[in-house]
């Protein structure tokens, strides 16, 4: 659920439009116009530091209040663009926590390979980097439920026998998590290549030693 | 030995002092005083962009000559201000390969905690990753020749029989490497207890699975 849904269902629907069930389909769809305003914005190259909501506003259609109403302000708003440029998180298959895994990093995978290709999510993430407050709300909005997640399917290892029971999760997340993000985040030119989450799933889960070691 | 050690090797000792023994010293203290003088600008809070090679020499006492005569640009001087503000990079005890590899994830910890207590590392780091030809240098001049150590450890732990025969180096580095970076470089706040450095590795060796599994 993203940040604008979760507003609409905490009763943000349009003034005027009666009942929320009625209310929701107009709501989302002013939702979309001020997400896709901004992103038209970023697109044609205006740094997030001129961007001000009454510009938004503006190329959108809308009115100031209209967007204050679901947003609190342009880093909340910005995180919401991000989130509707960025491929959605997977479904976990939950046959097993190692198909689970695979699949998270899969889709980290997929994101940077996106990111590699798509100029404007390039861009949007370097832009959202270099300003402290944004980078704060999307590490709260994405990467945390993201991360709790993948500790869910971990504990759900260590409970299951998949792994072993003494393991400390947090670490164990970023023994999984911090190869694909090496690769995906900050060597721009490393290989990622189909596969490469099973490879790396299955060999941390492994371990590097000889069979008979 | 760094680039202004080697550029002093190459035959870059002051013109004037006679042979490259006695040039030698007078040239290293020449060095220092300019790295030193960067530094200083640098902790005075003047941006990377503002900085000119005029006005590092001026800081430095020396001619702007006397500083192209050893880095090309303002690009190259600072990658050798960020390494000698940092801790020099390991000797490996070459015990075992597990040992090797904790060397060096240990000092890419202390590396992480000394920028996060060093205000003017953390502004330096900062300002490399926000300059696309800095980044490259620093990662010709430093990253990459600590991959390809990584790498050599990695290769005499599969002769002699410390690790799988059948692993793909440059995937291993990562396994072992990108945890410990995506909590110094990627997550501030994560934590980088005493130990992480072996955890990680002893992990990463045994693998996650129960014995019996």
């Amino acid at each position: 659920m993203s940040l604008a849904e979760s507003r609409a269902r905490e009763g943000g629907q349009e003034p005027g439009t009666g009942s929320p069930v009625r209310g929701r389909p107009r709501s989302e769809a002013v939702e979309r116009s001020i997400i896709e305003g901004m992103m038209t914005l970023l697109e044609d190259g205006v740094p997030l530091a001129e961007l001000s909501i009454e510009r938004v506003a503006r190329t959108a259609g809308v009115g100031k209040a209209t967007i204050y109403r679901r947003w609190s302000g342009k880093e909340e708003l910005f995180v919401d663009v991000v989130r509707a440029a960025e491929p959605p998180d997977p479904v976990l298959p939950g046959t097993s926590v190692r198909d689970d895994l695979v699949a998270l990093l899969e889709s980290l995978r997929r994101r940077g390979l996106m990111r590699r290709s798509s100029a404007i999510l390039h861009n949007v993430h370097a832009q959202m980097k270099s300003s402290p407050k944004i980078w704060a709300a999307y590490h709260a909005v994405v990467i945390e439920p993201r991360r709790r997640t993948t500790f869910e399917v971990l504990r759900r290892g260590r409970e299951n026998g998949e792994l072993r029971a003494d393991l400390d999760i947090e670490l164990v997340s970023d023994l999984f998590v911090g190869p694909m993000l090496v690769r995906t985040v900050m060597r721009p030119d490393a290989a990622l290549d189909e596969g490469l989450a099973e490879h790396i799933v299955d060999t941390v889960l492994a371990g590097l030693r000889p069979d008979d070691a």
